[in-house]
């Protein structure tokens, strides 16, 4: 009888077998697991692409969170509630938009490359949302996935050979808990007592996903509802760190369970959108959607609930100038398009890193982040150039711009990347710098650097 | 880590504890559980009705194997392809007619006014058929069940309390293989040496069936493709005569494992529409379809391909004789309705059953099953009415009627069911009676009843 | 200028400039028209089949008169009001049903074959019902019929193969009024002083329909909101009575203009389900629909609402009694199947006048209709053979058997159809016959003709 | 029985018995119509948006000629056969997209406030493009317009009232041809010889739209097939300049049938997109899209495709220069929203008509429309302002701006348009000057216009 258990036990068994005999292997407990060191090809990359895609792209309707709002929270949100009742018949449930997930258009080497010509290093695709719906063919997720229905593709398989044809890394995004999974209720009434969820649908769909797909970052999520010691997330990252096949390469966030976030796991996102307020000593990752309100993609976009440009590009900078990673979400389209004004701001980011993206790639914080004496500056290094970048996004009104924080020497240089003379300068006293800015060439982004050769 | 099992586990555990101290129990193995005697509720009833509902009820073509045939067998059916190629887009899958089978005008109360009015004493329905679509909110069918889509209704639990409300027992049909389910498809890939199927969705789910639903009768099916051994049969039977609610009334049929129909489990089925040459010496049931190309529902019926009304009694009655009961089948439309032609049919039985029912309900087989004097006659006979019943379908072309086998006594009488006068006769030697008929009733169902009473 | 003016208006001119010259043209009043004789194959055929289809048949709910009772009738059907509210989206519109009028399974050899193994002399299908939407690819009717959306075929057409390689008559049914058209509400609203509606669209269709399918019967319908000068219909009927290419053959109905029907135009069909107390002295037909709620599908039909096969073959009996013909309706599914209930009815009827046909085709009506000796009795007469049937629909209790209006003389001879034995009879005074009734066969039509040949 | 005759003829015939009365009235011909002064509002709008919104806008695939493309073009356009066979089922026509038309996003305001936005004057919307779904309640187009099908909206006249809410002018596209109708394929078949499409669909539909919406503008279009004589063109614009209820301010483009454009009627398009190489003789439109692949919405609309804002203001300053009117289209989604990406174009235009509108609205051509001295430039001049307006979307490498076409005085002043500040000039003989330009303020738009007062 014991003979017929899962193999997801024997693997833990073996596990614990197998421990005391090898001293560096990671241990299933946060302690060990917190020392690993990030893989570096993630800190070098600074600048990925987060797309939401799955069922709720189909309604499109307020949030990837639509289902949510309309069948899950208390009350429900009267707006989603109101669009079904004027647009659907009174049983349409969510399920039944699945089938028109069609995907038609979907090419995943167009996607690719609008991606690369964004200057992004890592894609970060939805392999499952809190919907529960896989967008590659789950063997525990049956007739909710997108080969059983819907595009009838592996949107996960397909879009990573292309996203790898072009040397950018490949992330997968996973829910852990799935709002509406009877499993997954019957042990939140449990109170978590029971696993029937994690050990049944989460967990072998999880290693067969890894598995399967070779990701090189994991951004977990969903995880706030319970401890991870309902989820069993040390013990998945101990195989995944240890003995999965991107036990080398593997990048994860901090979602891991309730209390986990910003303390425990890979690099930390904290909350979505987080901002810190100084230099974290942990590396970090600040995500951000285009459409402001939506991370899937809404059918009601205005312009106006959209970042433009300059603002995409100021995050960007500032985020990396904090030492973080930014993660820039576009939201496709259930055909299977990105949006042409999606496709716009990413073209944009590309065509101002093909200038500036010295002071970004592989950059570290400098030992000051910001100052503001001609107008706001932020400041980035970069020790492969030995160079000190200094990122303004106000265009000065006079030609005379003073920098304070810099110490500068006799053979210091000066250059405004994309322009090759070199600047005149003056230091200043007791530090700092004034130089004469040339005409600022025109950027739909905004944004100018300085690079500075010989300071500290 | 044990704690996180999950409860199938404990209770198994339990199971094997608990067995050395209870001598009256069923053991998990065949010789203990074919020893169990069949609630006598079942050999009393004699006449069920089957009702095929399902996904496969929205295409409705060919039978409901459809997705079978379509897509699964090699070569497939190209008639089924063909038909999906003229109507159906390319992407088009079979997950994808769910939200098409909208039972909007199903109403239990007419179905179970129709069943009662058939004179069944019984009703099955598909809980789940191998397409694995529950009709039931399984929590371990997430979105591929009757409330998530579709009808958004508890198909099982809704016909349950019309039935019973009309003193009619309730069976579910349950398939134990599931065509395309990704984990039983793993596990055939492995010889059945991996249970992930069974121990993920099969078990759970079906122990969950039970307990929320009672049913009074399993009708197993979909067992040939493994040994009993890998469905785990035997301990879910064990558990279902030992400590499910429904230990005490619980008839279920033979179809646990490859191997075991005709020889293992409750009542016996056997191949489908099995008929026997001789008198069986186990309970037997024949199942039947009015529809004789499918048991699912099928948009081209033709009627050249149904039974009609004299087939279906003739069926029941030589059925009755050989000991089995009969299980007769119509499959409703996905909008929730009996097709008037099926409505005829069963209401027609009902007909009949009213005047001839006493020689059908609670019988027993007689010494002699079958004879053909005069024409064609099949034996009943009644403890309960000490009376033996001769069933004849060929209306004789002369008034005198010769039976060769009931030995007379003096104070035999005989009567024509439905007639009120004692019918003339005259006994043969060295046995038999030779009797003068009335002019016989019109009849739909062109089957009459002589009954008789003080023979041997 | 005048060059541009439609061909319906210079067909009418040159009308006008014609008459004078021919004496034996039919003009365009009721008094020239209503002189003409019926042509004759239309009373020897006794026994049609009306067939119902159209975009009504997609929701099948109520009746083909969904749409007017959903939207038209003030106030609303409240059940179909209901039923939409229940089962569609709130914009959902009747026109959006035509694209599921799919009649994937229509094949006319098949419904050709039931309706001849039916024993039907004609088949009358809807062109046009008051929906508007066109069974036939109607110029006039763009996007509004059976090609250019939901069959994407020409039903008018493929049936009329089918059923003329039968050699049936086959007619059409034309509802003149459109209940929604909007040019036809505007011409209502102006008290129908207008024609936009009968110029534009109601005329060059009926004239492109007679011209493109030469039916030889047309059942007009729909004109009772309106005198017959709105609709033209008189001069629509003089030129199908003289140039028509249908001008011999051509049977219509008493449809024609408010006030018209029982009293102009061709054979009267009266009220619907019109039965006549007395002998009509004009020819007429009695139509009814075996559904008796509904000429178009219904999908909630119950068996209690549909016409049994005695009660049709009566109710065929006594309107052939009375000098009219039986159209008998069924309405086939959207899918384009006749469902077995309706079919099981038409081969009943056939298997009935396989044996009794003599007494219904090419019959006449007796000098006495009906009487009630023994039992109710209905008189037809065939000079053909120069015999006179009498039908009696209710077994009689004795056998000897009483008729009291047949003339016998000493040459008499009175059989029972279907037995090739001459019955025993005696003649009675002053007139009359009591006759000596054999075993009366087992018939599901549950009808028996005696034939009396010598009587008068 | 004439008095049957439809209105449109006793409106010709009462036609010809004013005319001689009344010598101020234009006649049908095109002598006295081409001579009617075009209504000045037409001259001082200078800048239109076009929106193309229709059934096409559902497919979304290639163009909104998908349905010719796919259906009626010989041989058929490949990829708009394989997108079909690829997502549809086989059957699925053209019509049976209009059900899929939702618009349950269209919010008049929200496009009206784009529109005014974008600093348009005049809106022109289809009412009716080739497929000839009319996007209003259309008597003549039953079943196939926006109220009874798909958005079951007034389209037309919803946004007629946001429109002119704003102050905007309201224009209707309306396609004379239609590329289906049976009607007008049977005429065409014909030689144009018959007129059944003119008389009973497109002239009663057009009186309609007319008298219903009072459209500003009628932007004729699909007449190339026919000579003005079978649209009976002449008759009709008589009717709309005399007596039409929009006579006094109605303006016409010049599609009035094969051979009229560039020739005949209000203002002319000539052929779409039409870029004149020199200062047309008359007034003159080019209409042009922001997607350079289609007029309706795509859905696979690639960044690449579309026009960036710098194009279309050099695309309307030339437009302007050369005497022109410019209508940018954009194509909504069948959802009914603007997609961001054109919203984002129409605001950019805004936001440079803003401060550089005086050069545009109500502008005349100068007496040199380019020249190309430092960088190109075109000219505009505003007798309002007395001023010449030279625009430049070229930055100069140099501050030294030589522009060699005015005559300056010495009271001559010369600005930037944007810049309060009056900038220093010198004068070149003979003519001719050179000015010192100001830093270019950054702008999107990328076009820059120096004023000049005082210059001949």
């Amino acid at each position: 009888m014991f003979a017929q258990e899962s193999w997801v036990f024997l693997l833990l068994a073996a596990w614990f077998i197998l421990i005391p005999a090898s001293g560096t292997r990671y241990q299933a407990n946060w302690e060990s697991l917190d020392a690993r060191p990030l893989p570096t090809w993630y800190d070098e990359a600074k600048f990925g692409i987060f797309v939401h895609w799955g069922v709720f792209s189909v309604p499109g309707f307020e949030s990837e969170w639509f289902w949510w709002h309309w069948k899950g929270q208390n009350p429900p949100d009267q707006k989603c509630v109101q669009y079904m009742l004027d647009n659907y018949p009174p049983g349409f449930s969510y399920p039944d938009f699945a089938p028109q997930f069609h995907a038609q258009f979907f090419d995943p080497d167009d996607w690719a490359d609008i991606f690369e010509a964004s200057g992004a290093k890592y894609v970060v695709l939805t392999a499952k949302h809190h919907e529960g719906f896989t967008t590659w063919p789950s063997s525990y997720s049956w007739n909710w996935n997108s080969v059983d229905t819907g595009p009838h593709r592996d949107l996960v398989g397909d879009l990573a050979e292309a996203v790898r044809n072009r040397s950018l890394h490949y992330g997968l995004y996973n829910s852990l808990y799935e709002w509406f999974n009877p499993l997954y209720l019957a042990d939140k009434k449990n109170n978590f007592t029971t696993q029937d969820f994690v050990l049944k649908k989460l967990l072998p769909e999880l290693y067969d996903m890894v598995l399967s797909y070779k990701p090189e970052l994991i951004w977990s999520d969903g995880d706030w509802e319970a401890p991870d010691t309902y989820w069993n997330s040390t013990e998945f990252l101990a195989w995944l760190y240890n003995d999965s096949p991107v036990k080398d390469v593997i990048v994860t966030n901090d979602r891991w369970g309730a209390g986990c976030y910003c303390k425990h796991g890979g690099y930390y996102n904290c909350a979505d959108k987080y901002t810190p307020g100084e230099l974290p000593k942990h590396k970090w990752e600040k995500c951000q959607s285009v459409d402001t309100q939506s991370w899937g993609y809404r059918r009601t976009m205005r312009l106006s609930e959209l970042m433009d440009l300059p603002s995409i590009i100021q995050d960007l900078v500032q985020t990396v100038a904090m030492g973080g990673n930014y993660l820039l979400n576009v939201g496709p389209t259930p055909d299977g398009m990105i949006p042409p004004v999606f496709e716009e701001r990413l073209r944009g980011i590309g065509a101002w890193l093909e200038v500036n993206g010295e002071a970004i790639y592989s950059s570290k914080p400098w030992r000051i982040q910001t100052e503001n004496a001609t107008v706001p500056v932020w400041y980035t290094s970069n020790s492969k150039y030995s160079s000190v970048y200094a990122v303004f996004m106000t265009k000065p009104t006079v030609y005379t711009f003073h920098l304070s924080e810099p110490v500068t020497a006799e053979s210091t240089t000066v250059t405004l990347l994309g322009n090759p003379e070199p600047l005149r300068w003056a230091p200043l006293h007791p530090r700092g710098l004034i130089l004469l800015l040339p005409e600022l060439p025109q950027t739909p982004a905004q944004a100018w650097i300085l690079k500075l050769d010989g300071v500290k």
